[in-house]
């Protein structure tokens, strides 16, 4: 979310300590965090889970012996993916903490105006990087998930396509996140580096996402 | 998920109460729930939880008087799914619960035998109906947000970018879940009627989506 808009933010050791009704129900109050950039986390955390969750309804099943190492890694870099997902919750938290921070610094004389604003743009980095970041690991995630949902035990196949959408969803919601807080953005090769990678990463996590929930589709219907 | 495949259920009440962290670790465990019935539902509850952050962001700004009314009333309907998605997470684990008591009953006897592809064929119905069910209000998250994101504070459209990304998620999510349950039923008419339903729903649901994903990250970029 923008700054303009922002109520007070949240902290961020309560959202992931939070009850989900109560983090459900925080989301959708006027308090400026948490919103769109930890919902991204959260989306991509449910998509790692899911991941593992396959794994371990496939390792050791005599059927799946021929992908068992294959999966038994997927499963280490699921787990680690999801509480790297955890992580990002709170940093995209504490990255639109030090956005409202920054604006909030004084502009009464000509050096507060110019410490301030380089503040801001220093806190704008941030809050790019932070969602860019979650990007990165959403399309780990689209890429755990089209190898369990191809080779996984065809029983949870299902299971596998929803985490294919849920890391896709967060993939894009990410993306979304970046380009807001781009807009604000004045140094112009960062914006435009963060930007291109961000297009890549949307590109290839597309194709992959959709190739594979058609995948799972077929297979179901 | 199918059943041949399921471990132990977690308990209903667990779900919505526990915190966000425990419940992605829940999801990922090899537990038969919370898995991805349960995921739809949540990112369901995301998408109207978004919306409703949209809302009162909106609501009480003079450059947004004209849309005042319009989104007083999608707030009110944003509540009211949230909480409904809560209980569709509940119910997802509840049907699956079914499934599985009716997959364990006695099948001693001819009569036992009946009497159990009975309570399965009914388990089933009941596990087709709870992401049917969730899919539907996927489909009113998806119009809600495509409102807020038309409508709402452009400060805020990237969270009504994610709204609409999460719901459809969701819609897409319960969809592979009314799927896998249909497979297993025997009643055809049943499960035409609910296919048909679904497929409705699901290109209604894209096109909305997809039209409000593009105008969201063509403001933004």
């Amino acid at each position: 979310m923008a700054i303009e808009a922002a109520g007070q933010g949240g902290s961020p050791a309560a959202i992931k300590d939070a009850p989900v009704e109560t983090s459900l129900a925080d989301l959708a109050s006027p308090a400026a965090t948490p919103a769109g950039g930890s919902a991204a986390a959260v989306m991509g955390g449910i998509g790692a889970a899911l991941v593992a969750m396959v794994c371990h309804l496939t390792i050791g099943r005599k059927k799946y012996a021929a992908v068992e190492a294959e999966l038994s890694a997927v499963l280490v870099a699921a787990d680690a993916l999801r509480l790297r997902m955890v992580a990002a919750i709170e940093e995209d938290v504490a990255a639109f903490g030090t956005v409202m921070a920054a604006y909030a610094l004084p502009r009464e004389t000509e050096a507060q105006i110019a410490s301030r604003g380089a503040a801001i743009q220093a806190a704008l980095r941030l809050a790019t990087e932070a969602p860019l970041a979650c990007a990165r690991l959403c399309a780990e995630a689209i890429e755990l998930a089209a190898t369990v949902s191809a080779k996984g035990n065809a029983t949870v196949i299902s299971d596998g396509g929803v985490a294919v959408l849920a890391a896709h969803a967060a993939l894009r919601s990410a993306a979304l996140n970046v380009a807001v807080n781009l807009k604000a953005i004045e140094d112009r090769a960062f914006a435009a580096a963060a930007r291109a990678e961000m297009e890549t990463l949307l590109a290839a996590g597309a194709a992959r996402a959709e190739a594979t929930y058609l995948l799972v589709k077929t297979q179901l219907d």
